[in-house]
C-alpha cells in the first residue's frame, strides 16, 4: 500500500497509505472542504474562504496521484486540483475505531490524579514574567493537572491581576473584577470562622460558568485553613469504575443550581453536574452543596438512584484519598481549572487571620497562549 | 385526593394533591434534602447550609399531614419536622412525564422565528438608562428573540460600554475589550469590500464561547450592508423536523473550530455545531465556515451524511425566508445571543464608510438582571 493513492467508490472516496502503516480513506467533499490551496484557505490567518455552498454537492474526484511527500486530487466538476501532504492527511484521518472510547474520557494532554499522585507545580511569578518557558511549563502544568501555583509575588491588594495578565483575561461579574475572601478569626465568633467547605467549584449557577479561578494569599496567620484541591475528573472516573449507573444518570440528566443571595441578582442555570460532549469526554463538573437548587429533571423512577450517586460522588470528593492539600502563604496564588477542580479548606480556629483575594478568568486566553508557545518552540515545522 | 398528604412505600415516598388535580410523589431523601428550614437553607441568602453527607442515607418519613397551605413532615432517623408550602411543591414536582419532549425543544420563555414572524425590539437608550421597566422589558425580548436594539445612542466610540452596563460585564478576550468593524469602501479594492458575510456565530473556536455580542453602529453611509440575524434554533429545529437523522449527527458529533491568524493566538475547540444538554434542550449553534478546522470526530461511515446535514443547515441560514434584516444607523446598537443567533452581513458598495465597534458579553448578567427585575415586579408573593 506505500505510497499509493487510490480511488474507490465511484470517486467519491480517495485511500491512502499512512506513513506508518495501514491507510486511511477520506471523502471527497471533506477533502474538497478541506482544500489547503489559497484560494480554499488564506494564507495568512488560514481563515477558510468559502463555504459549502460554494462546493458543489456532487463533488466528486477523477484523479489522485502520489507527488512526493504529498498526493495531488483532481475533483469534478470544478477540475480543481489540490495537493494534500501526507503527514497532514496522517494527523488528520477520521477512518478509524472511535467506539472504543469509554464514556468519561479525557483528551490527550490531561492527566487525572488523587493524592497518590497529585503533584504541585510552583513557579515564582517573577519567572513566569520574564522566562517564556517558565511561563509555558507553568501553563502546561495548569493545562495537565488543573492546577498550578505562582510563588513569591507581591503583598498587595490587586496583585492577582498580574497572575492574569500572564495568559488572559479577568471575568467581570457581579462580585467585582475581584473578590475578597476573608474572615477574621474573632473567639466571639467561631461558629462562624471554624467551618471548613466542603469540595465545591464555583458558580455553577453560571453560564457560562467560570472557566479558572485564582485565589491570591495575601494574609495567613490563622492556624489551619490549608487549602485542598480534588480532581474532580479523577472523582468522575471513580465513580464511573464502581458504579457505571450511577456515574450515567450523573451525566445525562440536569441538575439545577441558583443564587439570589444579593439585590438584583437571580443566577440560574440548568446543567448536569458531569457534563460530557455528545461522544463521552469529560468537559465539566458542577458541584456545590450550597448552590443546588431542587433537581426536577430527573424522572420520579429514577431520582433515588440518581441520589445515591450523587451522594457517592460527594463521599469521594470528601474522602482524603483524593485531595492534595497546602497551606498558601502572603504572596502565593493558585490558579485552577473551575470545570474540573473541586476547592475546598479546611476548618481554621485560633488567633490571626486569613485574607485571600479571587477572580475569575477563562480557560480560552491560557489555552491558547499555552498553544501559541508552543507552536513557536516548535518552530516552522509543524 | 385533595388535601391529602400520604406515603407509601415504607416511607420513603410522599404523595400528595395538588392545587390543580392530579397528585405527585417526592422521595424522603429529595424533600429532606430541599427542606425550607433556617438549619437547612440560610434565610438570608437562601444558600444550603449542609450537604448530602449531614444527611442519613437511610433518610424515611414516619409522619405526613397537612397543614393549612403546607405539608408537615417528620423525618427520620433525625426526628426533624419540616413544613412544605403546597405551592412550592406543585412548582417544584417531577413526578411527571418528561419523555414526551422532542429532541431539540427550547426552553420556556423562548420563541423562535423566521422572516415570518421575526420582530425587532427597539429602544431609546436614554429609556433604557431610566426607566427600569423600559429595560426590563427590552431584556425580556432580548431573552424570547435573541436580539434587541437600542437606539438613539451617542455617536462616540466606546459607547457600546454604556450598554453593557445596562445588565452585566465585557467579556475581554484577545481582540480587546472592544473591536473596530471597519471597512472604507475603496474602489481600487472593491474585491475586499463589497462581500457579504455568510450567516455565522462569533468565536466558536473559543470555550467558553461569548454568549453575547454587542455591535454599536458609528457611520453607515455605505450602499447597502444591511445586518442579518437568524434564529440559529429555527434553523435547528427546520432541519430537525425535514431531516432528523441529519440534526442528530450535527448534534452527537463534535466538528473543530480554530482560530490561529494572530502572533500569540492559537484558539481551538471540538464541539457539536448544534449543542443539546443531555435531555435535548437546544442550547448553543456554532457555525462558521471561516473558523471551521477539518472534523474528525465523525466516524467515517457518517462522514457523508453528516456532509450533507452540514450543507441544508447551511442553505437554511442562506435562506431568505430565514432573516431578519435591518440596517443600523448611527448610535444603533444591537445585542444579540451568540449561542443562538447568527449574524450576517449583505455585500456593499459605492462611496462612503460603515463603521462599527463590537464587543462581547455574558448571558447570566443579562439573564440575572431580568430575573431579578422580574422577581422585585412580582413582589413578595413569589
Amino acid at each position: 500500500m506505500r505510497d499509493t493513492a487510490d480511488l474507490e467508490n465511484n470517486g467519491t472516496v480517495l485511500r491512502i497509505a499512512l506513513p506508518d502503516g495501514g491507510s486511511a480513506r477520506f471523502h471527497a467533499i471533506w477533502l474538497r472542504d478541506n482544500a489547503l490551496d489559497p484560494e480554499t484557505r488564506d494564507p495568512g490567518n488560514g481563515q477558510r474562504l468559502v463555504t459549502l455552498a460554494d462546493i458543489p454537492a456532487n463533488t466528486t474526484m477523477s484523479d489522485a496521484t502520489t507527488v512526493g511527500e504529498g498526493v495531488s486530487v483532481t475533483f469534478q466538476p470544478e477540475r480543481k486540483t489540490v495537493v494534500y501532504p501526507v503527514d497532514w492527511l496522517a494527523r488528520h484521518a477520521y477512518d478509524r475505531d472511535l467506539a472504543t472510547r469509554q464514556q468519561g474520557w479525557v483528551r490527550d494532554g490531561v492527566s487525572v490524579w488523587d493524592a497518590s499522585n497529585g503533584q504541585i507545580t510552583r513557579q515564582p511569578l517573577h519567572d513566569l514574567q520574564n522566562d517564556p518557558g517558565a511561563l509555558a511549563g507553568w501553563l502546561a502544568a495548569a493545562s495537565e493537572f488543573g492546577f498550578a501555583i505562582a510563588t513569591e509575588g507581591p503583598v498587595a491588594s490587586g496583585a492577582l491581576l498580574d497572575v492574569v495578565k500572564l495568559f488572559g483575561f479577568v471575568r467581570e461579574t457581579n462580585y467585582g473584577t475581584w473578590f475578597e475572601v476573608r474572615t477574621e478569626v474573632n473567639p466571639t465568633n467561631l461558629a462562624y470562622t471554624g467551618l471548613g467547605l466542603q469540595g465545591h467549584t464555583d458558580n455553577p449557577y453560571r453560564d457560562p460558568v467560570p472557566t479558572l479561578q485564582l485565589l491570591y494569599c495575601l494574609e495567613n496567620s490563622a492556624e489551619g485553613g490549608d487549602s485542598i484541591l480534588v480532581d474532580g475528573f479523577r472523582v468522575a472516573q471513580a465513580l464511573r469504575d464502581e458504579n457505571p449507573d450511577g456515574f450515567a444518570l450523573l451525566t445525562q440528566y440536569c441538575a439545577r443550581f441558583e443564587y439570589a443571595g444579593s439585590e438584583g441578582v437571580c443566577l440560574r442555570a440548568r446543567k448536569p453536574m458531569i457534563e460530557l460532549t455528545p461522544d463521552g469526554e469529560l468537559v465539566a463538573i458542577r458541584f456545590n452543596n450550597r448552590s443546588s437548587a431542587p433537581i426536577v429533571d430527573v424522572p420520579f423512577d429514577k431520582m433515588e438512584a440518581y441520589y445515591a450517586a450523587y451522594r457517592r460522588f460527594g463521599e469521594l470528593v470528601d474522602d482524603a484519598s483524593m485531595e492534595v492539600a497546602f497551606k498558601m502563604v502572603p504572596g502565593e496564588c493558585v490558579l485552577f481549572d473551575n470545570t474540573r477542580l473541586l476547592h475546598a479548606r479546611h476548618g481554621y480556629s485560633g488567633e490571626g487571620s486569613r485574607w485571600l483575594q479571587g477572580c475569575y478568568a477563562d480557560k480560552d486566553g491560557l489555552l491558547s497562549t499555552l498553544a501559541a508557545a508552543t507552536y513557536q518552540s516548535k518552530g516552522a515545522a509543524e
